[in-house]
């Protein structure tokens, strides 16, 4: 499991035996009812307790614009800056040909049906700014290109907080040419 | 000294006990003729052997633009990109009221003399992405602004090789705001 190495998987499994007959049932329980409860929402692919989940359900939230991501955690990280007010897209997976993961595992034709039936105006592409997620962004910029959407990326430059020294030279390149022009 | 702290200290100083005379002298006579040799440039501010620096003398380079920084560390570290071909202003500090750093204190009359005397067409302000840069960036622009010269600021972002994931979310924010369309 992520993050759980050999130390950590130890020390949880002797808390567990520490623990009482009935913590443990609650644990177990927990994880049974949230693995029969918690599924994709079928319109974005986000996590959901519903078929169709909040967000796409949601009449305040801007229906013209989406947000491709890869994972459905992403659609919680970008929740949380409280910055994005459209709907979201999730692929589930990016291009990876090591993997052996082409594009005909990513679904575009879902995307490019939403794209149509909602009028999407704008498309966000928020994949994972390495290797795989810029092939990934470029491959489905280029798909999406023949429906007239306007299509955007989500800036690369140094962090905010950070420190120009901190910063590797690949993204201080790229902060260098993104420049924006200050008013 | 930064970066070195009481273990390192013990280590150098353990290491120079142990070393010959010879090689002790060697170092002592380096930091001597180093100190002595390095100056800062009297046109751009960063560091140089010379009275004027190799960049600022360098024809190839592009004499119309400028870019502006806090410390001589961070010339060297845009220029480890490869990617900046114009002139440099190093301002040696920050606008930082808690340290009693204020505006009289970044020297911008030599920076405006500069910008009219060279013909500089754009200025690009590479402050630290935090707190103190972005305040001296902003109070940049705007004492430039009556000079009708382009302002422009490095990107901010999510750096490349990165992880949404990872991405705080200040950043992130930063990042969905400056998106930029994928042609």
């Amino acid at each position: 499991m992520p993050t759980i190495g050999k130390r950590t998987a130890q020390r949880l499994a002797l808390y567990l035996v520490k623990a009482s007959q009935d913590e443990v049932a609650a644990l177990v329980d927990a994880i049974v009812k949230m693995k029969q409860s918690v599924r994709f929402c079928s319109e974005c692919g986000a996590l959901t307790e519903q078929e169709v989940c909040s967000i796409c359900t949601d009449p305040r939230r801007d229906h013209s614009v989406i947000c491709v991501v890869e994972e459905p955690g992403n659609v919680m990280r970008i929740e949380s800056t409280g910055e994005y007010r459209g709907l979201y897209h999730v692929l589930h997976g990016r291009l990876s040909p090591l993997d052996g993961i082409g594009p005909e595992d990513l679904a575009l034709d879902r995307l490019k049906k939403r794209i149509k039936d909602l009028g999407i105006t704008e498309v966000i592409i928020a994949t994972n700014p390495n290797v795989e997620g810029e092939a990934t962004s470029n491959y489905i910029a280029q798909t999406l290109k023949p429906l007239g959407v306007k299509i955007t990326g989500i800036a690369t430059g140094v962090p905010i907080g950070s420190d120009l020294d901190l910063a590797d030279e690949i993204t201080l390149a790229r902060a260098i040419k993104g420049r924006g022009e200050i008013k």
